[in-house]
């Protein structure tokens, strides 16, 4: 038995002093986070199951079962992972799902009580828990803060100090963006937002951190706004003097972080405030006391257009990490030979090499790097027990990022190492040429991204093949590298894609226990031009970097292909060029010459 | 003064004497037709404005104002007929479009009474209106038949004989399509059904009758079904010896059309009747007594699926159709030089020629004939005023169909007369690439419409160039030619493309003034294969008839669309070929020659 067994022992007697038959523990913060900070993650020190980013879990326990959720990219580790702590695993996607709120409603009885600790769940989840719960006659319990109970070396709230993210790299101030976003909480009929995704409030003040949430440089805080107050709720040991002075010349007011649940009890009654609830807790909609109106993100929308300076700057980040790559490829190329290179190794020494540029904070998020059949595992990840020695005959693929100051980087290549197979060749060639079309795609203002995806699949789907991961998401500025709203993907979004926006476009094919092949490049809506028919719109492509030509095969690209790739090839060249040292630059120069 | 004014003062009158502040006239009938019999065109007579169907316009009476709703196609006709009968003229779309039920919201004060015919608007439309409405404080009295007290000559239901589309054409005899209907409805949680569309009905009876609805013989009538009743509320005098045996056969009781009403009122409680809120009137509902279960349309899933016997009937009404067409085609080019054709002349011909087979039965819908710019026109309808000669150069667009009993046609072809210009030539051109792109389009299982719209759309993107229009519709089998559910259009239908549907590829451009090109086949959803990634589908081209060769631009045809196009016109020939007389072979080589 592991140690996972007494506290789930514990978690029991709590549950039986208070009355409480079943409890169900989120995997993720008060922020709706997709990395939630080591401190909210309760569930996965509750039942050993460690999921990648923390969020990947949702745990039920009752009187004499305990189960974990997760979905399929992690099936196998659960399994595993959970083994002798008294949970059993429980799949919510594939052909053998099992929706939680369902099971939860259909394993309990009238009179009896579920408990949650309300912090951790959106508004609209538990909406939608409490109702089958109360249509069924079972009381919810939407204040049991079970960590409090029952988890002694429980780590602590992140303290890591702010930074200011200069507007002269992202082209805005603070005032300006407020303005924009109490206009955007008006058209929803609104006077006053409460911000909880970490995001939203990152981008909203300007502010960023180093270590709070992996991977992305956004901070624990709430947000408050109207036309007359602004405050901040936040740990005050994470402010420093420049911070505090930024805060001060745009007005905030700072609160203790833990203040928000007091502030939302007096707000009065004639405040109308917009709130998402996808993104706010259940726990804080139960504080607050004023008319509160549902909308969707307001502040995503604003967040997701980047204005021409934030280009400007990304462009930056662009050459930046192309360097690095270089550096990266060139190194992979003349250490193969050797035979002494695998999967974590390769992610250490691209990581560094990202690092060594004083600009680029982190990672933007936990690099891919798939040898042969791990390229066919589409969110795979190395892990001690899984590495291998990247040799032989095969394919490479390396999908990584940075957080650049200069903006967010996420790049994929797949490289043959020693002599590619046909087939390879071949269905490299049928992903890039969905890529180069999506790249090349001109279209009407309006046009949202699923209209687009096809474009990017339609040479797979001639010879019966497929990918079904998206083709694009939205990336962010200095911010997490996944954001929405808009994306180019099977699933149909109803959010046109709009100048300023930047998307990823990522076509792959994954063949089980084969290969794995994925081309990535970042791409920014821009207006091409105004027609009698309306505005058109094109994508500047950003990520500067070459694609393995020799897994190109020429006879099936189209003339205009042929010329898409050789451009991007001479632009790459360009603008890496100088950057390099002369043997960096005749290596860039062989790999971006024309085909 | 028209007539119209004294219709109003009357309605007015009642109005006073019944205590109500506002009247909502609706433009169909109980079973929501987009083509309402007379008997339902109300809203018609009452106002003056005759739309095309009847359907797009809707009626606003207060005390001293009185208004009528309609769509941007009618703008221009409306305010016309409008003129001097107490109306005034509402947008329902375009940039000053108003909503009908905000506006009847806003103008209505607390304490007093909206009224309408509840038997013509649906339950969901209602239930808005009466969601706001009550919000204000506004009753809604939904059982005021307006017209029995103003309608004076008002027409009679249609009466028009029913007959049998032969199970050897369908396919499918009746038990097993409610067999199926009756297996949907369980998969809804419901046990019973009671159908209002008339196109679900007259499907699942395999009866049609001619005149009851313009362009589509299906029948007025209601039908119920559960696992031990089969219940058809019609019109007696629309039976003859034949229907009635087979509606014995199939263990149908009969009873007169208003009887559903009182039918509904004496459901027990445990019936959990499936009904289709957009397709049920807010009146039937009203009588409802058992437990009701809003659902999809079931109905419009399964008709939309053809069998192969239906999909191999329907390759006989398009030869059937290429004739016709044909014929029209080979008169048009021998005519035009005498200078004597007329749009309207043109479009009576080309009805004469089709309704010449004993099979066909009507027109699928009103014919498009545009010349020139009224082909630029979307849903352009020659009228005596507007007719033109059909001389000088230029596009003529012929978009029209037949309710053939082997199934319903719908194709557009856009031909030169005299000498076609450089820039229509090209225009042509590039929808017939986005006409060929969608219909050699291959895509995997789950693939909705909405996907593949841009497959047609792309070439003219890539010029600045648009149409606004779906690029396809759901096409009946010998019932409506437009249905529901899967689309192939820029807002997206969540509806996945399954094998047997029948859809339309009617890509398109319109220059205001000058010309319009559209290039409609019909195509039907077929099962490619199966791989490793799942089942590919892809379509089967249905419609015969060559595209006007002489607006080809060949030099921007790629190789596999010039293929494409030779294969199709070979096809052509070859399937019209032995149904034609020496001479109409010779004009038809002509046509199809390859390119």
């Amino acid at each position: 038995m592991k140690k996972n067994a007494q506290y789930l022992a514990q978690l029991r007697k709590v549950m039986k002093d208070k009355g409480i038959d079943a409890v169900i523990v989120s995997g993720t913060d008060p922020h709706q986070s997709e990395l939630p900070p080591k401190h909210w993650r309760g569930r996965e020190w509750l039942t050993g199951f460690e999921s990648g980013n923390g969020t990947n879990g949702t745990a039920v326990v009752l009187a004499d079962e305990a189960y974990c959720w997760t979905d399929s990219r992690y099936f196998i580790q659960a399994e595993d992972q959970l083994k002798d702590t008294g949970f059993k695993m429980m799949k919510e996607d594939g052909p053998e799902a099992t929706d939680l709120i369902d099971w939860v409603t259909e394993h309990t009885q009238e009179g009896q009580t579920v408990a949650i600790d309300g912090m951790t769940f959106s508004i609209s989840w538990a909406q939608r828990l409490q109702q089958q719960l109360n249509d069924n006659g079972v009381k919810l319990d939407d204040s049991f803060p079970l960590f409090d109970y029952i988890w002694q070396e429980r780590p602590e709230r992140p303290t890591n100090k702010l930074f200011i993210h200069d507007e002269t790299i992202v082209g805005e101030t603070v005032d300006s963006k407020i303005s924009r976003m109490l206009e955007a909480v008006k058209s929803e009929m609104g006077n006053a937002i409460l911000l909880s995704a970490l995001d939203d409030i990152a981008w909203a003040t300007n502010l960023r951190t180093a270590g709070d949430i992996a991977f992305s440089p956004i901070f624990v805080a709430y947000l408050y706004l109207d036309s007359d107050r602004r405050i901040l709720f936040i740990d005050d040991k994470k402010l420093t003097p420049e911070v505090e002075a930024h805060l001060k010349k745009y007005h905030f007011e700072t609160r203790p972080y833990e203040a928000v649940l007091e502030f939302a009890e007096t707000l009065p009654k004639q405040t109308r405030l917009l709130l998402d609830p996808g993104k706010t807790s259940r726990g804080l909609y139960d504080h607050i006391a004023c008319t509160p109106v549902f909308g969707g993100d307001q502040v995503a929308k604003l967040k997701s257009i980047k204005n021409a300076i934030m280009i400007d700057n990304l462009k930056t980040a662009m050459k930046k990490d192309g360097v690095a790559l270089t550096r990266f490829f060139m190194m992979v190329e003349s250490e193969y030979p050797k035979g002494n290179l695998t999967e974590l190794e390769l992610g250490k020494a691209l990581r560094a090499l990202r690092l060594a540029d004083p600009s680029c904070v982190d990672e933007s998020f936990s690099p891919i790097l798939g040898w042969n059949a791990h390229g066919a595992i589409v969110h795979y990840e190395a892990t001690e027990e899984s590495d291998v020695p990247v040799t032989g005959d095969g394919l490479l693929l390396v999908d990584s990022g940075g957080q650049y100051t200069y903006g967010t980087t996420d790049i994929t290549r797949t490289i043959a190492l020693g002599t590619p197979t046909e087939e390879q060749r071949h269905d490299f060639t049928l992903v890039l040429k969905g890529h180069i079309a999506l790249a090349k795609a001109i279209f009407p203002q309006g046009t949202r991204g699923g209209q687009l995806d096809v474009l990017a699949r339609q040479f797979l789907w001639k010879e019966g093949k497929a990918y079904y991961h998206g083709t694009g998401h939205g990336v962010g500025f200095f911010i997490n590298c996944h954001e929405g709203p808009q994306s180019i993907r099977l699933n149909d979004v109803n959010v046109p894609l709009q100048p300023g926006m930047i998307t990823s476009n990522e076509p792959g094919i994954y063949l089980e226990g084969k290969y794995g092949i994925r081309s990535e490049n970042l791409i920014a809506t821009e207006l091409l031009g105004t027609t009698e028919f309306g505005d058109f719109y094109h994508f500047e492509v950003l990520t500067l970097f070459p694609f393995d030509t020799t897994l190109v095969e020429k006879s099936i690209l189209t003339e205009d292909e042929t010329e898409w790739l050789n451009n991007y090839h001479s632009k790459v060249y360009n603008e890496l060029a100088p950057l390099l040292q002369p043997e960096e630059q005749d290596w860039l120069a062989k790999k971006c010459k024309a085909i």
